[in-house]
């Protein structure tokens, strides 16, 4: 009778092709994040807006550039940077705000069934620094129906340094409802006390028939 | 004699390694469809330019957003966004034209011997109605030599409501000529009967000699 | 005793199931270049700026359109776009200087020790002369500490016109030493005798501790 010891050639080959699969799996995964096949109600091409008078206010960095002799700031980038629904930011192009707590309130397109959020920073590979310490770390998620009714939280959830750059996190199955307006609520930040930056930001659910 | 009943063990991770190629073919597929490895001259950066005076008046939603006592509209969108070549373009960064019928017209930078054109949409997967009704169904491509000269007919095609998102038509062989213009024509719709939107068109072939 | 010639099935699907796996990674090669997954520190979202008086000027096209009885220009490219770190530039989104001499300098946001340098074209294939005759050819990179320092030679390299979009250049192990400044070079390109048009830059290293 065949058993695999009698085919060690056999055997040899077959690692060999799981091994190359693994790295192209491993690759498709950074390439296509599952986030990006999820319907994502929070985005500005579809309508959602960002709701200032609710949102932390945007850090302006005391750096400057000495050039040629000017002192050159940097624009200060816009929260719409975060419902632009990009799948692998640039270094740099997130939107920050003083300290480790902070929010921002998005007004969604539609009424939505909310049943996945996803939170995405660059990876540490391609931080100068090698480390995201202005990564947001725990945070909360509250829904409204309008703008007059209460907050609803609907869940809270820790964003892993060490994870994939775009995760996603499952609300509980008793959040119900729909919601038109939703608030993310950083609470704590992987480490940097100046401030801390958000690249992006998605609403995963259905409408609301 | 060795047959393949023999290898039950051989058999089973033969198909596992199969099905895995699979579904890594349909992701590479999916993030690198034929026609981006397709010439395209329907390009703005290239120096394609939409002829105006050639094309349906873009379509102005009614929707307004009521905001915080305001009403803000959406700005509407150029039929620019047509030729600028997006490979994975985010929902609702479309040109909309009103009802199911309308043409766009575009300059292209050189005389071309087209082969083939293309029609991209978002899929029905990230529609949030889960529909793509507002999509391109039938529709005509004409060509031109130069503003003066009559429109030739250079193939009727139906966009697949199911198919993938950049879909390749591939025009008669008895369509001769080089053309400098090129007009595409939405005969009909998906079903949405307000508007359609077009998420990007793009024209190959090669130069003329 | 089994061996290989026994089994000429699963040599055909072994073979069947290597060839798959090399389109797959030929693509994904293509769509995560290398120098993707490396830092750069060439990044106009990290800081980096063009330090214009130490850059070529930007070519100004003779070339201008007629559309309806006006010449239309169109708006020159500036050199910023050489550090906006695109993986797949669109064709003709270059910065061009003019004839096949020119340099670009960069001030990066830190002091860098460089190991690599990067550097893009659009490939033949989506070329619509089917040439990437304006591509740099041979080029040479300098670093400097400080706008006052001299420059130092960091290498002297060759753009393949066949290989791949974007390739990477190892600096030789004796440059030693962290920078703030660098200066692409070029000597020549690949037969365009108007001008030479830069995609993308980058610096890859680490930061001066």
């Amino acid at each position: 009778h065949w058993n695999r010891h009698e085919c060690p050639d056999q055997e040899h080959r077959f690692n060999e092709l799981q091994e190359k699969l693994l790295i192209l799996e491993k690759n498709i995964g950074y390439l296509l994040p599952p986030a990006d096949l999820l319907l994502n109600f929070a985005l500005k091409s579809l309508g959602a807006k960002i709701v200032h008078l609710m949102t932390s206010d945007t850090y302006q960095s005391k750096d400057a550039f000495s050039f040629f002799g000017f002192l050159v700031k940097q624009p200060a980038i816009s929260p719409d940077i975060v419902i632009q629904g990009r799948s692998h930011p640039l270094p740099g192009r997130c939107w920050p705000f003083e300290g480790s707590k902070g929010r921002i309130s998005i007004s969604l397109p539609n009424n939505v069934l909310i049943s996945h959020v996803s939170l995405s920073h660059i990876p540490k590979r391609i931080s100068i620094h090698g480390t995201i310490s202005f990564a947001p770390k725990e945070f909360s998620v509250y829904g409204r129906k309008d703008l007059e009714s209460e907050e609803s939280l609907l869940g809270t959830f820790l964003y892993d340094e060490d994870g994939d750059q775009l995760q996603i996190f499952k609300l509980p199955d008793y959040v119900a409802g729909s919601f038109r307006y939703i608030t993310l609520q950083v609470k704590s930040n992987w480490g940097n006390p100046d401030y801390t930056c958000l690249y992006g930001f998605r609403v995963h659910g259905k409408l609301e028939k």
